[in-house]
């Protein structure tokens, strides 16, 4: 009976979870700004104030070299409960361009059922939902998880110390579970579920051919020319199906089961879909797998950058001595930056011609993650979202990389859980930024279950 | 006898001749300089007064919308003479950087065998080598040919209105050779005679994929990447052994003779020199060709620029929307910048995937050039060389574009004799910019008897 008893609360102090959000929305906490580094530490301290007004200890606002982070324990649930470390955010966007906003960006207003302010969607909203739930199962002694918390100052500006920051703090922040926040669901009357994420392993390719610029009058024909070699190069990385041709690059990958394949294919993403969105004159990609598929649950090579010799207007008969690219691969489960680069040394010492020297510089890596489809914390989000919804929950891969969800596996060992509930037409970054209130509360309810689904304690 | 007389003027008026030369030296023409734009008018005064003083007629300085052109016509040949058009440029390079003359770039010095002031060799030496030649042969009577002459003052910034302004006065400018003094020899012991150069196709390819710059993240492997379209475009023009892939793009290439590979191969330019020139780690070219060949009488594809999506520092994970490359074609007799234009264009329409629209613009022409070796031109430039040095002369011919060359030809029909005598190692556009004496009194004696030679008139 005690989830009966915390969602009871829960819905009765709707205004007042809601009045908390606008208090928070007030401190335009905008990371990029140095005017409103006051607003950062203000925000800090609104956060710390609230962990501490609902029971939580050893809350501290501890300095990273950027804005600092707030943390928070609650470790009541005893040896055997799992401990969860939730991640957040509580910097934002700038808000320009204001002159686009129909009401001030840091003064929230409630349109029709709307609430309008700069950070409500990303992701102040996702902060206070799960501080409304944790108040609800405080007040009414069923919280069945311990916690722990890592609220960041800096993701709206990449995160700089972070990495740094959780590497110092290893042992605090020891969790068996990340609940990341920072998420989002496909509308409002979709649930969606997101599992998996693609990692990244970015490089610079730098050739370098003769010792200085050429005229290509002069020279051209006899020296081979840096930009030719590279695009010959960057040729040969895939083949006519859209396979990545680097030797090895598959080794690692894991098959798409079944089950996920038709998880996907229920998306509400057609190739059309893609091609609309995209703006592309035709799709392409590797073949026998779908647009969504290829997006979101198989690796990819892609050209960031592509600089060499005369790029100006007119025309400059330069053979150039060097040329440069910039390529990255998204990776998928059970992928790893290392691998990669090894698969990518291997490739340019076998093809690379004699004609050129060659540099390859790791610009940034993150692994994949995947978080189990049958583990507790997915069927926990499951279940929570079906007593919601009434209906079962769409599951989803993204594209992207979250590099917070890479750090925290790789330096503390635990999976996140992505569990939030902006919607997509949420105008993140931009003006106009809005959190949909009927699906905040659900938000709420939706934390509580699954706390308690994840102890099995309904 | 009418040859020695005026050979016999030269040697007696050397002293004059290098005084002229000074005097012309110290006008700095240096067209790229709005500060030295009094001095651009200051030397064509002077080169007009000088084609007056040794008779001339219809001498005359006609602006142009840049620097003015000389003109002046001798015309007392007869009509079964043979009409020379002289060509030169009076303008120079800016003489920077100064500190690093041994004495002032506009106050020539001699010393030792050498004049030392800007624009020496580059190309007021030649200039005043073919008037003092014009000068001897009027003063003893024996000129053989009618001249015309076409002096230009912006060689050194790209000639920007000499194409409209030689199409304008197409008639004034009809002669049977275009005598063109812009030109060196291999060194003061080793003459040489240019025959042949190499035309210019240049391009610009735009690829366009997606409507706008995407995240890698989110559209990776499912929207095709214009940067990887342009490397597989580019590493498509070239197969493994050099050749250029284009269909029909060796149409029209007119094979190296025998004569002319043991001609080319006689030049003190063997592989061990191409590398060290170029400074590559390895030489690379068409299969079957020596480097000197490559790089003078075969045609090439070279790219000149690339550009694409983000090439700052760091990473930055875009997947770009266009790809831009800049890609240049030299070529040899008897292609055509519209042939080849045609083929790239052929090679794009079947290649280009349907994944991006792609735009191709051709940024500059240039036709081939090459003066028969058995012509009445090179067989009379040979034959002068070889009296004053009593060897013959090397047969080069050079892989760069001459554009008043390509100009000459295809607006007036005149192919373009190269004879000049700057020496390899004189410092052009550099600083102590310097002319061999020797070699310049040399020179002049040598256009005395190119001149005759020309009309068999020895």
């Amino acid at each position: 009976m005690t989830l009966e008893l915390a969602l009871q609360f829960a819905q009765q102090n709707r205004i007042r979870h809601r009045e908390a959000l606008e208090d928070f929305l007030r401190i335009p906490s905008v990371s990029t700004l140095p005017e409103n580094k006051p607003d950062m530490q203000a925000a800090a301290e609104w956060l710390a104030a609230s962990l501490q007004s609902s029971g939580h200890s050893n809350v501290s606002i501890i300095p990273t070299g950027g804005p600092p982070v707030v943390y928070g324990e609650l470790m009541q649930a005893g040896d055997q409960a799992p401990t969860v470390l939730v991640y957040g955010h509580y910097d934002v966007q700038p808000p320009d361009p204001l002159e686009e906003w129909h009401s001030p960006p840091f003064d929230p207003q409630v349109r029709e059922d709307h609430i309008f302010a700069r950070g409500v969607a990303d992701m102040k909203g996702q902060i206070v939902q799960w501080l409304a739930a944790v108040e609800s199962m405080v007040r009414t002694s069923s919280l069945p998880v311990n916690l722990k918390y890592l609220f960041e100052g800096e993701e709206e500006v990449g995160s700089p110390n972070l990495a740094a920051f959780i590497e110092a703090n290893k042992d605090r922040f020891q969790s068996d579970l990340c609940l990341n926040c920072d998420a989002g669901i496909l509308d409002a009357e979709t649930p969606s579920i997101t599992y998996a994420l693609r990692g990244l392993a970015y490089f610079e390719i730098r050739l370098h051919g003769p010792s200085s610029d050429l005229h290509s009058g002069t020279y051209g024909g006899a020296v081979d020319n840096p930009a030719n070699v590279l695009s010959q190069l960057i040729a040969g990385m895939r083949d006519e199906t859209g396979r990545i041709a680097l030797p090895g690059f598959y080794d690692q990958v894991r098959p798409l089961a079944e089950e996920e394949r038709r998880d996907l294919a229920a998306l509400p993403a057609d190739e059309k879909w893609w091609q609309e969105m995209s703006g592309a004159p035709a799709l392409f990609g590797e073949e026998g797998y779908t647009s969504t598929e290829r997006a979101t649950s198989r690796p990819t090579l892609d050209v960031n950058g592509l600089l060499s010799g005369f790029t100006g207007k007119g025309s400059k008969t330069v053979l150039p001595a060097t040329a440069m690219a910039k390529i990255s691969m998204r990776l998928v489960p059970d992928q790893t930056p290392e691998h990669v680069r090894r698969s990518l040394t291997a490739y340019l010492e076998k093809n690379a011609p004699a004609t050129v020297r060659w540099e390859l510089e790791e610009m940034a890596g993150a692994i994949p993650s995947i978080l189990e489809r049958d583990s507790d914390a997915v069927a926990a989000a499951s279940a929570a979202m079906q007593a919601g919804w009434k209906k079962k929950p769409h599951f989803k891969r993204e594209g992207g990389t979250i590099p917070v969800v890479a750090l925290i596996e790789e330096i503390l060992g635990a999976k996140s859980l992505l569990l939030g509930f902006a919607l997509s037409d949420a105008m993140i970054h931009a003006p106009n930024e809005r959190l949909h209130l009927p699906t905040f509360f659900k938000g709420i309810e939706t934390y509580i279950r699954f706390t308690h689904e994840l102890v099995g304690s309904r």
